[in-house]
């Protein structure tokens, strides 16, 4: 197949730190090109890939306008206007302009469009709107039962490149939170439960943003206690040491997240998770066997300390079966075959 | 010809208060339906038009969600989708979304996007991006000047409907201002100039936004006094009862605003302007004739006292010569038929 994947314009592919949805188009890209299909990767400057590489932005954008909706138009108009009509199928992550575009191309080629946000009242009236002219895929169940009103291709799972990920039986006596500074996540939550179940915790988390900043300072800060380490920005390899060794990652999510990678990436290094059952949680944690769906904090402090029943083998093995790059190109793979053969 | 207006989503159309662009695009649908054109308007629900209405959103969103790229994509996409190949020519003025899918018809139809915003980093570069893809129109010469980096299918001034302004020969002793509350219209130097004129100054002011405000109250509110009258929120007849009866218009302009509405609205009164050389002003004031262009408030001051050198007549000529109404619509046919012809 001749595919165009469309990254968006905000970060290189892969990104060295933030950007989730340009992790996965990486692994997206590299991983159907190493299955032979032709690939070509709309991403901005700096990016590197086994696909072809075109780059509308010679550097992406300032930090500072992430977002901003003329770069978002100019990526989009220049990456369609590349492709023509001469891909068998276009797969957009970009963002608004891009799926408006895609919108108009009447089939020609079709458009597969991943849905990577949350629902709100502005994206269901906008993808109620273009449901029949793109091909809406949602990243989880969870998301795709959170608006019954749109018409969807399907659901494919994120997926992570497991060789990042060392897998470890033995665990060190401490838990780890991995989230951005914000109530959503739960914070304060998880410094509770390790608190309430004698653990230390370890939180890695991001907080540079000025709500982050200031919900951090005023909420979570005056929380920590000696035995709540905190770290920010640090490497893939810390931050996987740290998963492999932590005995379960809390996930007290508070809003219906439409997935939640590091529960994939905790499974993998054989940690088990102990989530609150919101959103995409349910379908990523198998309750009492890679850890623990549970509400409140007496019911997640009673998690942790039944964590050592679940085997970090079945948390590697859970990932590698539904949430591994493997498994998210194939999901794709067979998604742009029956959209392609539909037309 | 069977043309399509693709008006702003966030205002009906005409506006009842705030919306320049709605004020253009009201205009033109109803003078190219006048003059036998195939025209469909698409604009949000409550517009009153003289040509065909579809509204994509039944009602025009929220004013706190101005500029929201879910509507602006929403509006865009409805509208292109109802316009497939079937009109002669696109006439867009809805914002980036629209501009993007433009920029991908392919000419089929063919696209017109007329440019309202001032010329900024971004802006330069998308528009580098789409000026061969769609017909670009600058609504002043002083705007193409701005950018000679991109092509331009002509310039078409925005007009007035002259029969909405009362013209008036006679004048009483005060000035006018009209603008928004910030640095960029010199409200400051408005005051100044009145002061030092000997004149009482009306100030017709927009000041909603925080940092209209923020600017009115800690800057321009404490050089008021006795002498200066503030008007906010009137209606259409109270501004052109103050701007006929008006000695002058100050529009002591601080950047080079693309056009400049009050301008025209002012002469067509038979009133003058005396203006800073900035932007579109040196176009619209025929300097000696219907205003003055100075810089620098002593010289703002002594072009005060020649106003009496310009003839009201004059004034009102120069706008039904080349900021009526009639004359802009003139211009857009001339330029959609040459658009046309190309093709």
């Amino acid at each position: 197949m001749k595919i165009a994947e469309i990254a968006p314009p905000w970060f290189a592919v892969p990104p060295t730190g933030y950007g989730g949805i340009e992790l996965v188009v990486a692994l997206l890209a590299d991983g159907l090109a190493d299955r032979g299909h032709d690939v070509t990767l709309f991403a901005s400057g700096g990016s590197q890939t086994r696909a072809k590489l075109v780059s509308p932005l010679l550097d992406p954008p300032d930090p500072a306008l992430l977002g901003n909706p003329w770069f978002d138009a100019y990526h989009a108009v220049s990456s369609y206007r590349t492709i023509g009509h001469d891909f068998d199928v276009v797969h957009d992550h970009s963002g608004i302009a891009g799926s408006a575009i895609g919108a108009l191309q009447r089939g020609n080629p079709p458009v597969v469009h991943t849905l990577h946000g949350p629902w709100t009242e502005l994206t269901r009236r906008y993808y109620g709107l273009i449901h029949d002219d793109v091909h809406l895929v949602a990243i989880s169940e969870a998301q795709r039962a959170d608006n019954p009103d749109v018409n969807y291709a399907g659901v494919v799972h994120n997926g992570i490149h497991l060789d990042d990920y060392p897998f470890r039986a033995e665990k060190d006596d401490f838990l780890i939170y991995i989230g951005r500074a914000n109530p959503d996540k739960g914070p304060t939550i998880a410094i509770e439960v390790a608190r309430r179940a004698g653990l230390p915790l370890a939180m890695v988390v991001k907080k540079n943003e000025p709500f982050e900043r200031a919900y951090w300072d005023e909420i979570v800060a005056p929380l920590l206690n000696d035995e709540v380490e905190v770290y920010e920005a640090i490497s893939h390899e810390q931050k996987a040491d740290l998963l492999s060794r932590a005995r379960a990652m809390v996930f007290p999510i508070q809003w219906p997240e439409p997935f939640g990678l590091v529960m994939a990436e905790a499974m993998a290094c054989g940690t088990p998770v102990v989530a609150c059952p919101a959103g995409a949680a349910v379908e990523l944690v198998e309750n009492g066997v890679t850890g623990y769906l549970r509400d409140g904090v007496d019911d997640l402090v009673d998690a942790v300390a039944s964590v050592g029943n679940c085997s970090p083998a079945a948390c590697r093995e859970r990932v590698e079966e539904h949430f591994s790059a493997e498994a998210m190109v194939t999901g794709y793979e067979r998604l742009f075959a029956k959209v392609i053969d539909r037309r």
